[in-house]
């Protein structure tokens, strides 16, 4: 694909047109002067520039158009509590990593974060330290284990650490048919800033797509499959809220992901234990089971932003 | 308000920070690359580079990224078969007027082209000329006369014209609690590309207001009301379908407009008439009435666009 060079005329080389468009673009820009709060008027004005750029630049037909406003209407009535059409939409667009980009800008050696993705739900059942996430997801035992602590190396006990992620047939609970909760808890560090579970191995999965996001990803020729992945929300006090997920060594969709969510940093060595080798916990595991390490590293709670 | 100047790096002056972002726009872009369609490959890379420089250059919150998915969650859940939340959008964000800036380029002395608007309804009836549109929509009547031809100036018999306006609540048809259908109607042109009908006087009315578009019009301080018109959609084998509104002289909403639909030359005359002043078909009308007369040129049906 081409990308051609931006042009903020957009490509119409008649002079009266070119006016015609721009004399619009400044009415428009216009009506937002009496906008009290100086944010929202950047925030507006932006996007009318960029979006006006984007119409002229492309020449957007009246049928485009249209067929982009009943993409928008297909995705709004196929959202409800338990799917989120606009969030599938931005995480394929690439905009919720860039939007995740800007706001955790590098501190040291603070965890990398990541997409935040739809399935997270507020009040996940509290699981003791060494406890099991699963609650009955389908899976292969995996047993995770880490530490949370600042930049200076200093442990954070009781750090709240929010976990979730999808059963072997690819579903979180939320997609299930039922109420149940499943491959989703919460639990606070130790008072050495230590924290350990078990949890099931990620396997790949794609997102949602039986939906219109699912239908351009389709056209488009993409995959709408994600790197195996789990999820974490890790806050503390003392530190900067971090969103991220950790993935699996080898796992062959670590450059495709459809949501540009893997960072090199949050690839992780999930080893592979044979069945009746002896747990960390001593809990009796039938068959295999793999364990990993993911130490976590929260940059301080206002970073100055690197502009 | 102040326009920033547009800068495709975004303002990070950090070179670390700046390559992460630009890697991130790099690899989404790529992700198309095996897209068919070239059209949709255009379309698509050209909304990812626009949507990326607009996050970047805003330094978009994730807050801010939340409100805008809740947003657009809200546009979609109050959209439906009468309520058309996104077109609304696009609307007061003059989308919708640049998409048609880019296709109705200027052709002689062809009539212009404004907003379709959410308010138009397939399947309305079909009146007489010289009939009533009104249908019971309370209003001063208003006698609407014209002719249709081509840019040669040769009438078109037989032209489709489809009629649609909001009452003197500023209601239109499918914003009232029941099914009734009122001003709105389509005819036909006379042998020599005429036209007539009663409709009612347009005033002014705001566009509905409820909803999540007219909170940000409030956030920013912008008015929801639309300048009075009356709406026309024209189309005959042999010209391009015109999608236009007419506006009535004088009204003082006509620089005002909340989705930029005025162009000077859809402004016309509605001469307002006493009570008892003959009407040009004889109807007695019971108090004052107005006139006005829209001589309609469509531009050739296959327009070569002006680029």
């Amino acid at each position: 694909m081409t990308t051609p060079p931006h042009d903020e005329a957009g490509p119409t080389a008649n002079p009266d047109q070119q006016s015609r468009e721009e004399d619009l673009v400044e009415r428009v820009l216009k009506s937002f002067d009496s906008c009290a709060d100086p944010r929202l008027g950047q925030l507006m004005t932006g996007l009318v520039r960029h979006l006006h750029t984007y119409i002229r630049e492309v020449r957007l037909t009246e049928e485009e158009w249209r067929r982009a406003i009943d993409f928008l209407t297909r995705c709004g009535h196929i959202t409800d509590d338990r799917r989120q059409e606009f969030i599938l939409l931005s995480d394929v667009l690439g905009a919720s990593m860039q939007t995740i980009a800007v706001n955790n800008t590098a501190y040291g050696d603070a965890t990398e974060a990541t997409v935040f993705g739809p399935f997270f739900v507020d009040g996940s059942p509290e699981v003791r330290l060494g406890g099991d996430i699963a609650g009955g997801a389908a899976g292969e035992p995996c047993w995770v284990e880490g530490t949370v602590a600042d930049t200076d190396g200093k442990p954070l006990p009781g750090a709240r650490i929010e976990v979730w992620e999808a059963d072997d047939d690819g579903l979180y609970d939320v997609q299930y048919d039922d109420e149940r909760t499943a491959a989703r808890a919460h639990f606070h560090t130790d008072d050495e800033g230590r924290y350990r579970f078990w949890a099931i191995t990620p396997t790949p999965y794609p997102i949602p797509h039986d939906g219109p996001v699912g239908e351009m990803l389709h056209a488009v020729g993409r995959s709408p499959m994600r790197a195996s992945h789990l999820h974490f929300m890790v806050s503390h006090p003392a530190g900067r809220t971090l969103v991220t997920h950790i993935f699996v060594r080898g796992d062959e969709l670590l450059h495709s992901d459809t949501v540009f969510g893997v960072k090199e940093s949050l690839v992780k060595d999930f080893d592979r234990q044979l069945a009746g080798t002896a747990t960390p916990d001593g809990r009796a595991v039938d068959g295999t089971w793999s364990k990993v390490r993911f130490d976590i590293v929260l940059a301080p709670a206002r970073t100055v932003p690197v502009v």
